[in-house]
C-alpha cells in the first residue's frame, strides 16, 4: 500500500488522478497502474482497471489467482465489477469512497444508478432487437472449442 | 445493432466472446468493440469497454458526449460502471442479462455482491493505512492545473 500511495502521489504530480493500484503475488509486485483517464483519453484507465490489465499481461492469465490487489481507494462500480470478473484472492484499500467524494470524486452516484430499475436510470438503456441479438449465444453454444470464462 | 450482430458472431467464429458493442455519433459509426477476455487476457476487454477506449481514443476524448452506444447484450456491472464514467446519450443493447445468463455469462452474482455490505462479499476487501491513503487527495487538492473529472 505504501508504493501505491508513492505511485499516486507521483502520478497527480505528472498530470494523471490521486489514485493508484499494485498487484501482488507471493510477496511480489506483479504490476501496478495509476489513473489515467484524462491523460490518456480513457474513461476506463481507473487505477485498478490498468493494474488488472497489465497483471493479467504480465501473468498470461485473465484470471488474478492466488493475487492481492492493493488500491489506494474504495474501488468505483466499474473498478469493483472489474475485480470481481479478475477474481483476485483479496483487496485492500486505503481511503474510503466517502474521502474520494470529499475530494471531488463521487462514486455515489453510479453505486445509486445501478441500483436503479433501467427505465429510471439517468442515462436511458433502450432494448432493441433482441430476437436478433440471440443469434450471438446460438453461434456460441455451437461453438466446439470455446473457452468459457 | 445490426452491425453489433454481425461482429459478435464473428467474433465467437475467430475465439473471441459472443458479445460485440459500437459507439456512433452523428449517424456515423466511430468505434467497434468485441470481448477479447480470453484471446488478450483481459478481463476487463469486454465488448463495450473495447469499444469505449476506441471511440474516445478515436475522439480524442474521455467522455461520449452526444454518442450512443450498441451493445449486443444488457451490460454487466463493470460496463455499467465504464457507461456511466463516459457518459454516452443512450444505450441501446439487444438480448437481456437473463439470455446471457441462460448462455452461461451470469452477470447476476456480480451485481448480487455489489449490493452487499463489504463485509459480506466473497471477495474480502479490507481497509488499511486509510490515513496516509489521505495524502493522494491532499496532493491533488494542492495542484494548481489539475484537469477534473
Amino acid at each position: 500500500m505504501a508504493r501505491a500511495i508513492d505511485l499516486a502521489i507521483e502520478n497527480v504530480r505528472t498530470g494523471g488522478g490521486p489514485f493508484a493500484a499494485v498487484v501482488v503475488k507471493d510477496g511480489r509486485i506483479v504490476a501496478e497502474g495509476t489513473n489515467r483517464v484524462t491523460s490518456s483519453n480513457d474513461p476506463t484507465a481507473h487505477a485498478e482497471v490498468v493494474a488488472i490489465r497489465a497483471a493479467c499481461t504480465a501473468l498470461r492469465a485473465f484470471q488474478l489467482d492466488g493475487c492481492d490487489l492493493y488500491t489506494t481507494c474504495e474501488p468505483c462500480p466499474m473498478c469493483l465489477g472489474a475485480i470481481y470478473w479478475a477474481r483476485p484472492a483479496r483487496v485492500y484499500f486505503g481511503s474510503l469512497a466517502a474521502d474520494a467524494a470529499a475530494a471531488g470524486f463521487d462514486d455515489a452516484f453510479i453505486y445509486q444508478q445501478l441500483a436503479l430499475p433501467r427505465e429510471s436510470r439517468k442515462i436511458p438503456f433502450l432494448e432493441i432487437m433482441r430476437d436478433e441479438s440471440l443469434a450471438c449465444f446460438r453461434a456460441w453454444a455451437e461453438k466446439q472449442d470455446r473457452v468459457e470464462y
